[in-house]
């Protein structure tokens, strides 16, 4: 008899080992049957990265009753890609990313491995949903994700999302939280982005670090004012990236008719 | 005397000897000052990834008057933010990113690293623009790029573009152009995405392979649809991923107030 439980894709961009996608998965194996597709390591930064110039491995790491895990060497998109084509053959019925470990709120999100492989679901048509904790403390209780990861897989599976968009949500650590704010992505951007060192052989490198500068501090409709403030923030994220309002300005400027 | 001219940086995702870069430069060099940092070897379908797990290297390779040519060992994005930290002092102009060799229309937008580095642009306030010559030819003439660039270049410099929008621009090959027409990305996926090998001790892997369906084939405003008929497609491309449209129905999917 077929199993009709339905089927959720879970990864990440922190790798298998992440104490936040063990979480994940505990937090939805009893809604339906689980795959887990993640990287081997961490991809922090893989935004939707995919692998072209080199082959990939798949491997079964494990499993019990109707969770199982398999990791590869590839961004966290390379884990849609091969698990829709490879192992799952055909659409799961959710791509769960996450739990990240650290925020994924305004610009953040077009680097974000974790949002990457949202996104590659709602290239497909699946719905999809990052999820993110938003503190950098070393071990984190995940636990407080809980309500919210599972009251977003139940509103996905009866109702879907609308076409080409994935949801971003981002909930804040260890405060009562307020409530949930449908959000914009904020506005801003990364700024003295790297720490310069000098090697044993006298050549420089450079280590990527920096801070966030966020233009609009006091805008209550972004995702960064809704985590600082108490909220658990869900942006719905296109990954159609055209910007229609521009058109006018950019028909001008190129002198088209 | 402070040298007025305007400053250009070039990057791309092909590599810094690949064709298209050292065409672009060539296109451009006598409108301004250029500063080129691009990978030091392909870096096809990076999107908007950057380096964190490992520092980075910046190498100057040489230059000529008012071209220097600089390599890393990152990504198109990677390239962007060192070259406005560590070698700039500031922000340039503008940032050219190309000439990729292939196209970059549709979905495959969200995977370019061409456009990772125009993405990155536009979020730090910089007019930018990614350049794509439509083959696959192995050493197509790039020539044919030449007048939209400039003409690109120098509504660029006298117009700027809209907060948080760079352009994505196609350009077919071997064609009477027909015109320019400003585009929105067309819809679509990829579809039967690996080649399934054995290794010589009997192990999979899988190469990324696949096809593009374009699920709109006969829209005229998408740039898939402009590019097939022989016109430049420019399509306004944005950092912000909100969703706007999609506000009504994930609020009232998660029964958010």
């Amino acid at each position: 008899m077929e199993n009709k439980r339905p089927l959720f894709l879970v990864t990440n961009d922190d790798g298998i080992d992440a104490g936040g996608i063990r979480a994940l998965v505990d937090m939805v194996s009893d809604l339906g049957r689980v795959v887990v597709v993640a990287p081997d390591g961490p991809r922090s930064g893989q935004s939707c990265a995919l692998t072209v110039s080199r082959p990939l491995r798949l491997t079964y790491v494990g499993g019990e009753g109707d969770v199982s895990y398999y990791k590869t060497d590839g961004t966290p998109v390379d884990c849609v890609k091969l698990a829709i084509n490879e192992l799952l053959g055909g659409r799961p019925d959710l791509i769960l990313s996450g739990i990240n470990h650290g925020s994924n709120t305004a610009i953040s999100t077009i680097y974000s491995g974790t949002m990457g492989a949202a996104y590659e679901g709602s290239v497909i048509g699946v719905p999809s949903a990052g999820f993110s904790l938003c503190t950098h403390e070393l071990e984190p209780d995940f636990g407080c994700c809980r309500n919210m990861v599972r009251r977003t897989v139940s509103a996905l599976l009866v109702s879907g999302l609308p076409d080409s968009v994935c949801l971003n949500i981002n909930i804040p650590y260890k405060c009562d939280i307020k409530g949930v704010r449908l959000s914009r992505q904020a506005l801003g951007y990364w700024t003295e982005e790297y720490e310069k060192r000098t090697d044993p052989r006298g050549q420089a490198y450079y280590w990527v670090t920096g801070r966030f500068v966020n233009t609009e501090p006091d805008a209550e409709d972004t995702d960064s004012w809704a985590v600082a403030n108490g909220y658990i923030s869900v942006v719905p994220t296109a990954c159609d990236r055209t910007a229609l309002s521009s058109f006018p300005a950019v028909k001008n400027l190129l002198s088209l008719t």
